[in-house]
């Protein structure tokens, strides 16, 4: 068997060709509060102004400012308290000649009144108080709506509903909203040298660590996730469980068998089932042999065996492609600039990804690759929160030269100096 | 009544008070497959080394590399393939001189042989292949536990159990880990300014978009989350939820009444229900009067009614404490720094935290202030991913001044020109 010829093509045109695909999730309407992290299928309008009346900012008085002219510090001028209100409640007497109304953060201006002195700005006595100073018309006064009119857009069809969303649904009053169904993974590890995790080792073999790697990326989307059982190396029945697994699902993520050895039946398989393969080998390393194929309106992502070539093969593309059929806007891998700490001394004939840590110092961001960086190995994985990306055609970098980074995680183990 | 008088700390202080509290969450065992996203509390140590054997990087042929010496594009030398086995499986022959097995990636080296020549390095006949070049000694040889040892500490207690983790304890036949529980959430929104989400607006009242929220924020977390019905401003009922909230959760989290107005009843719930107050007034705008207090070892937070700084006082405070009382060790504001892309001409007696998007635009990390950007605006918070953190005592900030930002989401809407 000799060896087959494939032309690698760059990351970006692989992605590019992922979410090309016309390929979409159905819409449903879900409860307000099933919605969260569902990418939104509708705009979503104001259906009231915000404010919807003028109204305080602050805990203090509403007055006339007209009344405050010529306030000073030698020249306190003294205005009545005529009513109290809280929050919620809305006063029935209009303020008069220094006459003022005691109110509360978010409570509306009373009639008369245009003006709103901040309890600081002011000294009490029994039933009055004196301001030392003038207030402009509309001082400290939220005006209706200043933030939103009716009918203004305030969220687009394909953003993330994140935490702000849900805030912003419940106060128009959306008990339902329209979002994009989340598809569905079967997740096939193969490889005849792969044993279940509850397995005891035995000779030449080793536990299957991608099939719960991305089962786990893929519960990080909380989408629904199929783990088959691991699928030996034999051709007849590899077709068989993809196949199936394509019936039943959105996505179809297979591990291993993705090379040009003699037991790497992927391409066999997509040709037996009729996909269309978008391609099967990018100018990337690890992973140069991701392959990924269409088929019935679905996707096929043949990944590497190899376990950080499998990790970056996700982030790559099939988080691209499940934001993408979701209807998101935001679909592509973020990348932030930092700065190398570690010497890097070998050659990138392709685009390199490897597992890092990035740090912020207080003054820049840092990036270290994690641990031992061999492309096998697991652990490094579970202690990057980025990727660094080495560009091909580059020779070795040193420390303190500006790398791209690919930020895949968050959250910080120091309090930064900065706060 | 008077304006009680309140000492306002840094929001750094503020930080380290709430972690610096002895409260934390007790163990668990969960099944491998339950366990993302959750705290390690246990270290895991490597069960077995990794690779378990000297095994092949590539498909290919194992060779002694003694029988290479010489052999250059002049001078091919032939070998002859004496046995063939797939990853999984070992050859049960030895490697004698100018023989080789052919080999898959991931496949153990049979005796005899000390170097691997990948398939692109040969020209194969039938039963042979011959090379132009010389091997040394472990030449493409993974060598056995060149990635970890057997007992050495692959997983810390306090990591995160992401993606990676879980493919390391697979590698290990972790079928169980041990976690920290996941705290449950009270979330008590009040004001009787409230309405909810399914109500029909009436005078002077809004929807409550707070409780959503916040409770968007901790199911983000996976906890579990018990939203209570809005709460009015009525003393002696607020005391009664606050006390039961506090009996069946380990963390209650109020939103509004912790200014200093009328109706702002949480000093006296926390002076009712024997809470210590860490803190009543941090030095940060929106979000003053937000307030830490513990009681029978759990934690009340009372948030600001104003959506900009009841999120805000969930990213600082509440997000740190449930990473902290769940035992993880990356428990900070996780901050970078970025180029303002538009002038900030207020000054900031107090630290000033705005919503704000941050993009990547090739070159450096940009920041822009999300929309409208009086603290009211709720949308603004949905169209951000990030807060600008603009230092007390600073004055203006302008368009290309850098600025430190507390990143809080991610993925991005381009495809980045440096992929």
């Amino acid at each position: 068997m000799s060896v087959e010829k494939r032309n690698p093509i760059p990351v970006s045109e692989a992605i590019k060709r992922v979410v090309n695909q016309a390929i979409f999730m159905d819409v449903k309407t879900l409860a307000l509060e099933d919605s969260l992290n569902h990418i939104l299928a509708e705009d979503i309008v104001a259906t009231h102004e915000i404010p919807r009346f003028h109204k305080s900012p602050y805990d203090g008085f509403a007055l006339r400012s007209i009344d405050t002219e010529g306030a000073s510090g030698d020249n306190r001028i003294t205005f009545q308290v005529i009513d109290h209100i809280g929050a919620g409640s809305v006063s029935n007497k209009k303020v008069g000649e220094f006459e003022a109304v005691r109110i509360m953060t978010g409570a509306e201006i009373p009639k008369g009144a245009d003006a709103i002195v901040m309890l600081e700005q002011t000294i009490e006595g029994n039933q009055e108080f004196s301001i030392r100073k003038s207030f402009n018309v509309n001082e400290n006064v939220s005006l209706k709506g200043e933030e939103t009119q009716v009918g203004d857009v305030v969220l687009e069809k394909g953003q993330q509903i994140n935490p702000g969303a849900i805030a912003v649904l419940a106060t128009y009053g959306y008990t339902q909203v329209t979002v994009y169904e989340k598809p569905s993974v079967a997740i096939i590890a193969t490889g005849s040298e792969l044993l279940d995790v509850s397995d005891a080792l035995e000779p030449g073999k080793i536990r299957n660590s991608n099939g719960p790697m991305i089962t786990a990326l893929a519960k990080k989307h909380e989408l629904k996730v199929n783990t088959y059982k691991i699928q030996q190396d034999d051709l007849n029945s590899s077709i068989e469980v993809v196949t199936q697994a394509l019936a039943n699902h959105d996505i179809v993520v297979t591990t291993g068998g993705v090379s040009v050895g003699d037991f790497d039946y992927l391409p066999q398989i997509y040709e037996a089932i009729n996909a269309e393969v978008l391609f099967n080998k990018i100018a990337m390393r690890p992973g140069s042999v991701t392959t990924v194929a269409v088929a019935n309106g679905k996707y096929l992502f043949g990944l590497s065996g190899n376990p950080s070539a499998c990790f970056t093969g996700f982030e790559l593309y099939v988080k691209p492609a499940i934001q993408h059929m979701m209807g998101a806007k935001a679909i592509y891998p973020q990348i932030v600039q930092a700065t190398l700490m570690e010497d890097f001394k070998k050659p990138n004939p392709f685009t390199r990804f490897i597992r890092a840590t990035v740090t912020f110092n207080g003054k820049e961001m840092t990036v270290r690759p994690s641990g031992f960086n061999k492309s096998g190995a697991v652990v490094a994985i579970a202690h990057s929160n980025a990727m660094i990306m080495l560009p091909s055609g580059t020779r070795g970098y040193q420390k303190g030269h500006t790398v791209n980074v690919i930020l895949t995680e968050s959250q910080a183990y120091e309090l930064d100096s900065t706060l």
